[in-house]
């Protein structure tokens, strides 16, 4: 029976290393004492194996545990449930990898748009992305509309919300949509605007079809905070619409970004990631970014591929040095950057759109 | 204008802190460098500010953030996402407590039930309340219902699923639901039955269907798998529910438990709060475990308070002690332990039971 393989960093010494291996795999299945467990083919197929262990020195293992398929039923939340929701309380685990069986993989919803989906929505074939952001905050609708349109005449491909933006007073949602989907388009620009979309699942929904309403083609959602059952049921119900993903609540330190935002955000439905760059004002190191990015892009069979995003404190300077780590499977988003134009915001983007364009990939790409 | 003020620990130095906190002020409300801000509305009253800095010692500052409400629209979900949304991926932050204005608690669910609803229920007044846990994965839904009905003849108060039960194929929820509430029913013994409800909005408002068609007035949530907003959701629309909530992939290191568990999910909605006791396998600490359930019977005007529901590798030999340390507004949760008396469940539910019923505070409640 095929297993869903979890791969975990723990704390420990070498003496307690394999019962502390046990003892996740058993707090991640079935949670109570093996040896009280009358029913063999629960012991032999829902009890979580130690698959391997493998000393990386410094007081870490990386411990491989298998889990039951069954156990997940391949719903989304459940799936997190059983990868990381007893393990998030322990101090000593980290969630870092994850394999999914192909019955799996099959069964989760995965990107609509993928790359090429991407791509189509901005004309480009094979340069790199771009993407700016809607703040600050407390801004009225018809002034954001104003800063996107600003954005478009610049020629940037997407322009997000940002992800503080839900139904507020000062800007009600769809007030917002309406608002700056109309700016958009007055431009000419093709420019695809990403509201973000915040709350319950039916509030969403209701988010969705005011997005489609003003035809626009993709929306953002922040799968820690909506819950990533929700991600799923918006992407699986809305197969014209593109996901843009944003890490809010998606923590640092206890389930590897590459893992979370790269590879299970995808599964989820996400198109584009939205992650920190390293070298930012966020704690993500350049190996950590690499691999989400590969994560995102990897080849997965029936599956659309995914947009890195990288963000968070990001400046026109590293533009260039950003596309050669990236290459141009990339969506580079910078905001605050862009927004400090203030009166020049056009020419900024103009300037971040030209510079992309033209830019000439070197080594690291 | 009343500020939602949020506490942070941060590690820093004395030099930097100031700045530091300055940082994560903006970071948490608009995001974008001030300076570049022209409204001088939004500067005033969008930006957060930095209330006070404490020094801790030991490299750690206490730092008082207060955020504007406005930008919250008293959305669980927004709510979540100003407190720790961004802040969640620096390494050096960690989310301690809050302070609500009356205005948003106000806006806000709470328990439906409260301690008086859960005890209700139960028909105890004074004494602490029991709770068991029906596992492992993988059982039928009849092999849980026999389980069931042994814990109900044992008399104790509240029977949970465990957290890992879904709807999966070798127990659909539906036959779990009918089959754990007949087997309860028939012992006569007037134990609640609580099914763990999981996926999206719409599963879980099924799930509650389901479980209100078998008679039962209690359902289960983990409110960072399904999401806040999800929780509160649930609990709003269904007033004759009681709200268990589950600690699943609520995090040890960057959100304090006593906060998120004991104060934010009971303004939430949830009236009884499963957390990990000190003491077991899990990291909580004495004085986090106390706080978190101050937190949770607090005075809160407008709302119900809620139930402390310790647990997490727990046993019977312990019961005096935590009865000591919680006093009597507790549900005492065991699972596996009782789970391992196998063909003895039934007589060990009933000394659990008694001796419950049978405990005289000492010093500690």
């Amino acid at each position: 029976m095929p297993k869903l393989t979890a791969v975990y960093h723990i704390a420990a010494d070498a003496e307690s290393i394999a019962s502390r291996a046990r003892a996740l795999a058993v707090e991640q299945s079935v949670e109570m004492p093996v040896e009280a467990i009358a029913s063999q083919s629960i012991r032999d197929d829902i009890v979580g194996t130690v698959e391997d262990i493998i000393d990386l020195g410094g007081g870490t293992f990386a411990v491989r545990i298998g889990l039951s398929l069954a156990t997940t039923g391949n719903e989304p939340g459940q799936i997190m449930n059983m990868l990381f929701g007893n393990a998030s309380i322990l101090d000593d685990v980290t969630l870092v990898d994850t394999v999914f069986p192909a019955e799996m993989v099959s069964a989760l919803t995965g990107p609509n748009a993928g790359i090429a989906g991407l791509r189509a929505r901005a004309r480009a074939d094979r340069r790199a992305l771009t993407c700016s952001a809607l703040k600050p905050q407390g801004l009225s609708a018809p002034e954001l509309g104003r800063l996107a349109a600003a954005m478009a005449e610049g020629g940037l491909d997407f322009i997000k919300d940002d992800h503080g933006l839900a139904d507020q007073r000062y800007s009600p949602i769809a007030e917002r949509i309406a608002a700056v989907a109309a700016a958009v388009r007055a431009t000419g620009a093709g420019t695809t605007y990403i509201p973000s979309l915040t709350g319950t699942l039916d509030d969403i929904r209701r988010g969705v079809a005011l997005a489609r309403d003003n035809g626009l083609s993709m929306i953002m959602i922040a799968p820690m905070i909506s819950g990533v059952a929700t991600l799923s049921a918006i992407a699986r119900d809305n197969p014209d619409m593109a996901v843009m993903t944003h890490p809010a609540l998606a923590g640092a330190a206890r389930i590897a970004p590459a893992l979370l935002i790269g590879k299970l955000f995808r599964l989820f439905g996400g198109d584009a990631q939205v992650f920190p760059n390293h070298g930012g004002r966020f704690g993500y190191s350049r190996a950590e970014c690499r691999t989400l990015a590969a994560n995102a892009r990897e080849a997965v069979p029936g599956k659309r591929d995914a947009m890195p995003v990288p963000a968070g404190g990001m400046t026109l300077e590293r533009v260039d040095e950003i596309l050669d780590f990236y290459g141009p499977d990339t969506m580079l988003l910078i905001g605050g950057n862009l927004l400090a134009a203030g009166e020049r915001l056009a020419s900024e983007a103009r300037r971040l759109q030209d510079r992309v364009a033209a830019h000439r990939y070197g080594r690291e790409a």
